[in-house]
């Protein structure tokens, strides 16, 4: 669970009044999330959600912020941060930062069909476009230097064969340069549990706390990962067809793009397989909720290795 | 009608290729307005309303679409526009100068009760508050020097005892200062056709293209003449008392507010009049829609001076 700060709704209505999104009528507790503190802020003009701040610092907060507020001004349906009397997105509650950001319609679609892909395809490239005109910075915490650093950590817990693969493919991510590769803001963590279906249209994309600046197609890759996988960690070829088609009616992928697609998959699968690894066996003191599996990683991983990647390429 | 700028289906599937809202769907004009061609714009991703701005320029223009920005980052029911690749709200479309912003939910309630009007007072006062970090400007161009230069060019319509009342008014405004008097972006024209109400929240407050800089009172005032009024020109006692109840839990009103409000609300009144009795028999070469009714803002204002005002007070 994930309310590690409390808020009583007294110290929430006090709060609120430095907002203009009149008074609290219900204050609740979101179970779900990992490193902040989640409510469902409800008052008399609409339903938003009330974030403090657990880990992340006033020194990122703002990027992540003034990232959701821009993609919102530019249609993207992500959640949008509301301003207070001091028109700062971001406040202190409790000794956190703290922020509201809307509370935006729909539900995960958790067993996706090439419809659902293609709306999440279509909707990527136009968050990666919009995002173009975004002038802060911040690094991908979970690049190459960050799982070269990590894995001398996680390999005393590894099988021979499982830290050779890890080894094997860091050090061939470390030939991949992706120098020239179109570059920005991306979401970076685009799993199906962060997106929201509302009926037939994408009702929002969530959970910005990983987004940083990067390869685009690398975003489009962690992405195809989750949305695209069979359970036997093969790509389904109609899925991926359907989000890489609908996205390239919108941004066209470039001939470097095509190139490096086969190595950005490996990329995305290492990274997560890598977090999810340090995360089951060096889970942090107080962590509360349980460490995703690894393995479907792993496999994901060794089937990109093995060519499973032929069954998806990017459109001309 | 108000379409005076036509825009094909094609021309506007060409400038969305500017904008990360999606396909397009449906383009339809929409009838009412006065100044300006509006559209319902449906794409992909949802519905907006796109304006081509005929008379209004782009000197005027960013003050409109960045206040309604910013209130919309407050989480004020305002249309939010919408930026394009360039993150501009303000682009050119066949010439003219053009936005697009969301479109928002619900409907006008022609016949408010109390609890409407609470719900209008309520959401008034905080974008008023939320207003206060709006630091562009622009000059009420309905004001005082408005209605001295243009009362000449309508006494020779007007019987001599209108005339006389004009007159009159003008000169008793002269003479009360608004000096110490709150100030910050205002509505202006905040009537019941330009608030939407959804179930029980209201919707939007919409059509911002008289905001400017001026006493908050006088808004408040403007309001009131339009929510609050009878039939035969007085105010309603009890809908006053819920929409200047309902501001004040939001923000207070001054000692200089309370002593000035009969003032506001004759200057309210005197203000419409003047707009309607110059649209009336001045109209404009090639102004296509029907001019609105002068009559009842001559009656409310006199009925203000008569001491109508006296059912409506501001809450200490």
């Amino acid at each position: 669970m994930s309310v590690f700060t409390t808020v009583t709704p007294e110290q929430a209505r006090a709060w609120l009044r430095n907002y203009s999104i009149g008074s609290l009528v219900e204050l609740k507790g979101i179970l779900s999330g990992i490193e902040n503190t989640n409510y469902f802020l409800t008052t008399a003009h609409g339903r938003y959600v009330l974030t403090l701040f657990e880990k992340l610092t006033p020194n990122e907060l703002p990027f992540y912020l003034n990232l959701m507020a821009h993609l919102s001004n530019h249609g993207v349906p992500s959640p949008k941060p509301i301003a207070n009397l001091q028109n700062e997105f971001l406040g202190e509650l409790n000794g956190k930062p703290a922020a509201i950001v809307t509370c935006l319609p729909g539900q995960p679609v958790m067993d996706p069909g090439p419809d659902h892909c293609a709306l999440v395809g279509e909707q990527l490239a136009d968050m990666h476009l919009s995002g173009q005109s975004f002038k802060q910075h911040l690094d991908n915490l979970r690049c190459a230097n960050w799982w070269t650093r990590v894995a001398p950590e996680i390999y005393p817990f590894l099988s021979q064969d499982d830290a050779q693969l890890l080894q094997s493919e860091i050090e061939f991510q470390a030939a991949v340069s992706r120098e020239g590769l179109p570059r920005g803001p991306v979401h970076a963590d685009l799993f199906r549990d962060n997106v929201l279906f509302d009926g037939d249209v994408v009702g929002g994309f969530i959970d910005f706390y990983f987004a940083c600046v990067d390869s685009l197609i690398y975003d489009v890759a962690i992405t195809v990962n989750d949305w695209c996988a069979n359970p036997d960690a093969t790509l389904d070829a109609e899925r991926c067809e359907a989000m890489l088609g609908a996205y390239a009616t919108v941004r066209s992928f470039t001939d470097q793009e095509r190139a490096l697609w086969p190595a950005m998959l490996r990329a995305g699968a290492l990274r997560f397989w890598v977090s999810r690894l340090y995360d089951f066996h060096l889970p942090r003191p107080g962590e509360l909720t349980h460490a995703h599996d690894p393995e479907p990683f792993r496999r994901l991983l060794q089937s990109h290795r093995n060519g499973g990647a032929d069954a998806s390429f990017l459109p001309g």
